[in-house]
């Protein structure tokens, strides 16, 4: 299977305009206006590929291959279009673009198992507290509790509608997937600095994501002593602090990357603010008990402070194994294509972290320059995309023709 | 003098209802629909007490009752009806009603010096890094560099120009004025915790504010290992703290109010950080050394870090000390009332601050409930309001009688 990197380099330059006009970078946020274009143009580029297309109840848009023998499991290929905030061209975006190409190349090719292309539905974080929230839907993980959440413009289950979506008939985990692929950027700098150009995911990141709530007096910046203050920002300050110790050996990482402070002005005390905290490891028990020392420690802080403290869980992904013999079988594609199959961890959350619920996942990683990445300087050799193309879609032969 | 206590309460919760209906508190920011309603009624309320009213060149709304002996200098009256966001109904406000109130009270009475009573400009920090916006335009400090400072909505010059100023036409300071007088709260809690109702200020701290830029590099937070991070939120997080320990021995105030952190996403490292640092203090030697070893401070935490670093001082008034002939003669106008004229500094800054450079100034206190201000349960009993006005009619007489 040899993609056509012409029309994915052309399809890839289609997707990066659909941006959000007044934010940095290439922002592309879940339930915005485009958002929705770039989706609606998507959709097109699955129909002209032969897929059958559908928003399914989470909101997921769905191109579907027919397969020979419909008493087989499905495969997957999928990632995801939305962005944070600032953002770049290549997280997510390349792994949609890349599994539509694989079906435009398969397209006169008849499959045994029918074949799904995904664009999950908003996997950045949201102002919901969740993300992945497509591939959750699809794993049976989205609950109640988190359709009811609230955002500025409503409920979850309200943007899922919006989309498309029919969160009512939202129920159990689907059962009828074979195996998911994804194809991604790494995102960090490992593949760069070896001069290797594919990499096998070993296993995904887990991540513990907090929002913590202070709560202090908003005074008055001149008449109120400092001895009588109760300023929730120093609270908070002492709290992004802790975490950086916490995660200082390396053993995994953790970040205060959101802040609200109330009233934010100069010269008042902050009576309030929130903080919104992850912290992500490979190993299971490191990240539960570093997890589990971060809230402790951030309710000692605020007892002192005399603050008011909420310390919300709000989501808790433990880390994802990939099964060794997913492990060998992308190994063996990248081989036969010739080059190194470098195996390496992803430190960064995935739709693939849902699909492993309820299949067995296999990720191929791109190399990312600098190993920047979720800022405007984001970038991969469109070389390159069309090798993890290519290698996703050996890969997909592969299982099409060993599995059932 | 006697003030008549309902119609200026009715006053007091007029003025209030002019607020932003979706900020919390009693928010009035100046350069706004609800600000510009307010002193639209306020020059209504003016003209009804016979003062001639105006807009001077720096944007202050002034009414004028013409004195017998036009050879004399002025007596101003004065504060300002601007709030912070999330303020409340007395800080500034009480001082401009308390004014009107004595207009209307010697509407009959004829006076040999002029009387100004005026409502000074956005004496509240504003966008534009200053506060005391109006009294300095009427002190000749409002310079040029000043005026071409952007907000989001444009240059400060076109802000003063929205509300009727003319910005092109401020100069040399006013040399009119032979007195200036203010009440206001008290913003601490020294009056109430004695039992007192009326305070004569000593003088006014001095101010220090600046504005520091961190910037770092927004990286992905899952994929960037913590020793390879410039994250700039660790680093103003430190900058937080570093204030708050200079300024733990009580000698003075020192307070970070605002931050803004982008691009602000959950699972991203920050990249910039911008914090609003002030302080204060009524010794002019503890200022001026603290004010430089804070920047000293901010910049070794930023090359520690390996930030780009920008300490931005925005503006820096000294304390203001008040002449031992005004306080005198307050607290004889004090004592006369039947009160004990409690002596006490203000940590609050002033329009007074402004005035100082071009008149003598004096400024009386009244109560505020747990010494609380800028925050929507900011409270003064009105009785105290009234007896404030009553002592600020006296004193006006008073100097009425004896200047020139």
């Amino acid at each position: 299977m040899t993609p056509n990197a012409d029309r994915l380099g052309a399809d890839w330059q289609t997707l990066s305009t659909f941006r959000h006009p007044s934010l940095p970078g290439w922002t592309r946020r879940p339930f915005t206006a485009p958002y929705a274009a770039a989706r609606a143009w998507l959709a097109e580029r699955m129909r002209e590929a032969g897929l059958s297309v559908s928003v399914d109840a989470g909101g997921n848009l769905i191109g579907i291959k027919r397969g020979r023998d419909p008493s087989l499991s499905r495969i997957m290929l999928g990632s995801h279009t939305d962005t944070v905030v600032g953002g770049g061209r290549f997280d997510g975006m390349v792994g949609v673009l890349a599994a539509i190409e694989v079906a435009r190349c398969l397209r006169e090719q008849p499959l045994r198992h029918t074949l799904e292309i995904v664009d999950f539905l908003a996997e950045e974080p949201t102002d919901f507290g969740i993300s992945t929230i497509g591939s959750r839907a699809i794993a049976g993980a989205l609950t109640s509790e988190m359709l009811a959440r609230r955002s500025a413009e409503g409920t979850l289950a309200e943007a899922i509608a919006s989309v498309g979506g029919q969160p009512d008939r939202l129920g159990a985990a689907r059962s009828d997937i074979a195996h998911y692929l994804e194809l991604h950027i790494e995102q960090g700098p490992v593949l760069e600095s070896e001069g290797l150009h594919l990499g096998i995911v070993t296993g995904i990141t887990g991540i513990a994501r907090f929002r913590i709530t202070l709560r202090g007096r908003p005074d008055h910046a001149g008449t109120m002593p400092m001895a009588m203050r109760r300023d929730a920002l120093a609270g908070g300050s002492s709290i992004v602090l802790a975490l950086e110790e916490l995660w200082r050996d390396g053993a995994g990482v953790g970040t205060v990357g959101r802040v609200r402070v109330e009233p934010n002005a100069t010269n008042v005390v902050p009576g309030e603010v929130e903080l919104w905290a992850e912290m992500r490891s490979t190993d299971p028990a490191t990240l539960r008990e570093r997890a589990n020392a971060f809230a402790d420690t951030a309710e000692r802080i605020g007892r002192d402070r005399e603050l008011h403290m909420e310390v919300q869980p709000l989501s808790y992904e433990s880390p994802v194994p990939i099964a060794d013999e997913m492990q060998a079988a992308l190994a063996a594609v990248v081989e036969a294509l010739g080059h190194q199959p470098r195996r390496l961890p992803s430190y960064a959350g995935h739709d693939a972290n849902q699909m492993a619920k309820i299949a067995p996942v296999g990720m191929l990683f791109v190399p990312s320059r600098a190993g920047r990445s979720h800022c405007p300087e984001e970038w991969t050799d469109l070389a390159d995309v069309a090798l993890g193309t290519q290698a996703l879609g050996e890969a997909v032969l592969r299982l099409d023709a060993s599995l059932g």
